[in-house]
């Protein structure tokens, strides 16, 4: 751990006012990862102001779809206005370990290894030493986040886009009393039945297809219990709707399963975060109506 | 021109829906630039609800900063939410000419050349053959948006940050006729007095000082009739605050001149988009009130 870092083990190395509250950049070192590891962090002014009082506040994490960082969603969503005034704390990590020590694709492609890490714990060589993103966002980020910043541990919603909606999906579904409210944007809805998650899977989990039904939300919705709620937006000019994100076949499956779903099929839009910054305030109005229901009775 | 661009002599490169209107990418060959650039426009719903009806909406134009593209301003300042809201349409135009022929700063530095147009017609060698961007974005852009978009030619306001800042209050002081009110984020306030802007000056303009004075915002106010609303917000954690954007000469100048201004001094805010994506929705809110001033009452 470099010296420059505080207690909890991470450094800021950037801050911007923001809304009137804080929005950072950190670095630390990520066990689970085995590298250095960035994640952004907006803190709303009730943050700052309620930081003598003990005020603790509920957290949306936010999950990136590939070939992005923590910082596509900080810099285009316009998320912080929103957070700024419902009082939610957001945090989005990358999503993938980084390093040269770290094994990326040899075709250079952008499916797979660095910024495509599928939110799983590799179990194949050369994947495994490093790309344990489950582990990461589930258990290790959270337990910092906590530790270093004044959120409530038991009011956390998890939102994310495309490969970070199917992220944000199966954790929620394994981890139901973990978070309060689950949403997407474009989600990779069913990656054993599409190219990028067959692709992924087999790198990183092997052909043992039991396996991928754990990280697969069509195929969780069917077991899991309790429901949380859940909400997802998908635009129809998607360029990905019909070859990678297929929602029809978890729509299928929440019909099937009886698992209740809001689905917002939108005209017009695309896969971009011109699609997200449009629908982002809905979704954090969404999440922070179940992370402080008394706020919205 | 190639056979793929219109009749209004651009071609459309990308359009993403957002907030319900479409974020629009453009390219053109520019004559007075002699070179082909890019512009952004965004068409608000009310664009295409009105189409058919004939209705022509007012339109704020963006001029950026150093480094700058005409996208950064798209991407990151979540403008497109209130110019929804309220009915205007944006266009951010690019902040030089580009291409391998535009002579470009020897040294590879930031302050000059490409990125760095500084909304001057340039006078000297080597830059006066491409370096036009004062006759670009003051008549050619203008001319093309009014042909190719539903755009009120007498109902038009500009806003820019940091140069485009420079930008905007200095085209809109030489024509007070031509926008209904101007404001600027973090601008540089005068130029003559600031490194950047002697650098640029004496590059572009060589040194005759009367010239820089045509382009100089804290010279212009002393000299320019009718009053234009005018606004300006500053953070006071930016980093280029005393050294290069100087707001108190501006301010002085204004005060000496009888010039209106409200100027806002933001604590804890630099230079960044999250400064601009803060505070936008008051820039755009108060061009709005000038250019649709029967909506305001």
């Amino acid at each position: 751990m470099k010296e420059s870092r505080n207690r909890a083990g991470y450094e800021i190395i950037s801050e911007n006012a923001s809304f009137g509250g804080r929005q950072l950049r950190c670095r630390h070192t990520s066990t689970a990862l085995r590298c250095d590891m960035h994640f952004s962090v907006y803190l709303p002014p009730l943050a700052q102001a309620g930081a003598s009082d003990g005020i603790r506040l509920p957290v949306v994490y936010w999950f990136s779809g590939l070939t992005c960082t923590d910082q596509n969603f900080v810099q285009k969503a316009g998320a912080q206005r929103v957070a700024a005034e419902l009082g939610l704390i957001l945090v989005a990590p990358d999503t993938s370990p980084r390093g040269d020590q770290v094994p990326d694709d040899n075709e250079g492609l952008w499916d797979l290894g660095k910024g495509a890490g599928f939110y799983v714990n590799a179990t194949r060589d050369p994947w495994k030493s490093h790309y344990r993103m489950y582990d990461y966002v589930v258990d290790e980020l959270p337990c910092l986040i906590h530790s270093a910043f004044p959120v409530d541990a038991d009011a956390q919603s998890v939102c994310g886009h495309s490969m970070g909606g199917h992220g944000a999906l199966t954790i929620a579904l394994k981890n139901p009393d973990t978070y309060r409210s689950v949403s997407a944007f474009a989600p990779i809805s069913a990656p054993s039945q599409c190219t990028w998650g067959q692709k992924a899977f087999r790198n990183y989990l092997g052909e043992d297809k039991s396996l991928w039904r754990e990280h697969d939300a069509a195929a969780l919705v069917t077991e899991c219990r309790p429901w949380l709620p859940l909400l997802i937006d998908q635009g129809d000019a998607d360029e990905f709707l019909q070859e990678q994100l297929k929602p029809e076949l978890l729509l299928e499956a929440c019909r099937k399963a009886g698992y209740p779903v809001t689905y917002n099929l939108r005209a017009g839009y695309d896969h971009s975060y011109f699609f997200i910054a449009t629908f982002i305030e809905d979704h954090l109005r969404f999440h922070h109506s179940f992370l402080m229901p008394e706020a919205n009775q």
